[in-house]
């Protein structure tokens, strides 16, 4: 985004000492993989108590710890962190087109704070309680995004991306639950929202990767071909851990796990996902 | 659909008498307002206990009964009646394109026959015992696509009608909550999954209708070049009745159906919504 000017109001700094000097909140927004050395030089800087809240998505290599979890591990203590997550693609919010967006708070007061501080005509913030189920929406959708990518790639239609999205849901749901989650946050503006934005959006590299992957093309080549991370071609592989490790049934992200690291043909997914026994549609969820 | 070959097995006729003959089950699909006079038709060649599942969606004018209702108030007696309702475009489905949908019934036995009476290697059923909010999600789901319609008219983004849906869903759940229905029946493929595809389908009358609305063109000429009925441009004031009776609010409903019914524009829908009090996103919900 070279054509977002920033207010004058906006200062950057290389010093953190000079950025941290009396803030009286504090937002991390480095890509996941930096937010645990981001925080751990942020820490002798920052005032006891100032709420910080990240808008990173991720699970972290080898911990598995959600974005808040890492700043609970780095900082101390939870009260003061919120986690921000929603369907915000960052050229729309920088060109102040209609958004929405949820910060989730251990604490009411620091989830109103961030409300307060962000909201304006063009970007609407709803606050939420449950801080493991907003987080993992985020860091979990991409492994959806490219079921629903080799959906498209394979030609399927409407129905068939419509019942991947809703099955998917459900299965993150299922995962949410296990980890503590509200299963009523994963229908909300971080799980929905942002699931149906990524999936429908053309310029989602996510969903790009499944597109290439359902046309029968071999990951190395896409992955070669594209100037950016598409994080859901590591991200499964942990939210399959965090599956394995809460005994949470992941269909379809076992299936996109398959294609993605077993050489599994993408066409061969949707087969194995119909085959299934027929089932209640809210087993494990009610 | 003039391009799908009916399996040889399949017989019409225009003898009610006859068709219901030796009946061990029955599907009723015809258009929304022909459901009671078909069902009073059905009464007299109808087995006691004949299984009977409902594959029309609305909500009926005057009494404000969803289809079942209907069919409990023609026939008597709620246990042998089943609805199925998901993102199901007939077009697909008919074409083998892999579906999945979800057949709700009061009793277990009933939703598990018509489950392996439809399911096939394209098409996949799921059971859900809540009836009141599967149908109501199929009723209701319209006045959600034309709002998305009408976000795509005015050259909004992809948050902006993510946003929509998730809150449009949001305020469906609030509604389904007061009639009796479990609220994630509304994150199920009969709430999100047929809202998903209604809303990014370029098929959806619906999503046409608010698309043109968007484009600041008029209701009356819009209905006009259209060939078929577009639900919603009706099915919004029956559902803005029901949230009144119910005392339910449905900020974006209220919205659509100021635009379809009393010449606001569209442009001002967006604005109305973005600038309403900051809120929590679950509430009304748990």
């Amino acid at each position: 985004m070279t054509d977002i000017t920033l207010p004058a109001t906006v200062h950057a700094s290389p010093d953190m000492a000079e950025a941290l000097r009396g803030a009286e909140a504090v937002v991390v927004v480095t890509p996941s993989v930096g937010v645990r050395s981001t925080t751990e030089s942020m820490r002798p800087h920052l005032g006891s108590g100032v709420p910080v809240v990240v808008l990173s998505k991720g699970i972290e290599d080898g911990s598995l710890m959600l974005m808040t979890e890492v700043l609970e591990d780095v900082l101390g203590g939870r009260g003061r962190l919120a986690g921000l997550s929603g369907p915000n693609h960052a050229e729309e919010v920088g060109h102040g087109i209609p958004s929405a967006t949820v910060v989730a708070s251990y604490q009411e007061p620091v989830g109103k704070l961030f409300q307060e501080l962000f909201m304006t005509r063009f970007f609407r913030v709803y606050t939420n309680p449950d801080v493991v189920g907003v987080e993992l929406c985020g860091a979990s959708k991409n492994v959806i995004a490219v079921a629903a990518g080799m959906s498209d790639g394979l030609g399927y239609g409407d129905n068939t991306k419509a019942a991947l999205l809703t099955r998917g849901l459900a299965e993150l749901t299922r995962l949410g639950i296990a980890l503590g989650g509200n299963p009523l946050t994963f229908s909300g503006l971080a799980g929905m929202g942002d699931l149906v934005a990524t999936c429908t959006s053309t310029q989602s590299r996510n969903r790009t990767v499944g597109v290439e992957l359902g046309k029968g093309r071999k990951l190395d080549d896409i992955v070669a071909d594209m100037k950016m991370v598409a994080e859901g071609v590591k991200s499964t592989a942990a939210v399959l851990e965090l599956a394995q490790r809460n005994r949470v049934e992941m269909p379809i992200a076992e299936q996109v796990g398959a294609v993605l690291y077993e050489g599994k043909r993408a066409e061969d997914l949707v087969t194995a996902l119909m085959l299934r026994e027929a089932k209640a549609e809210l087993h494990g969820i009610t």
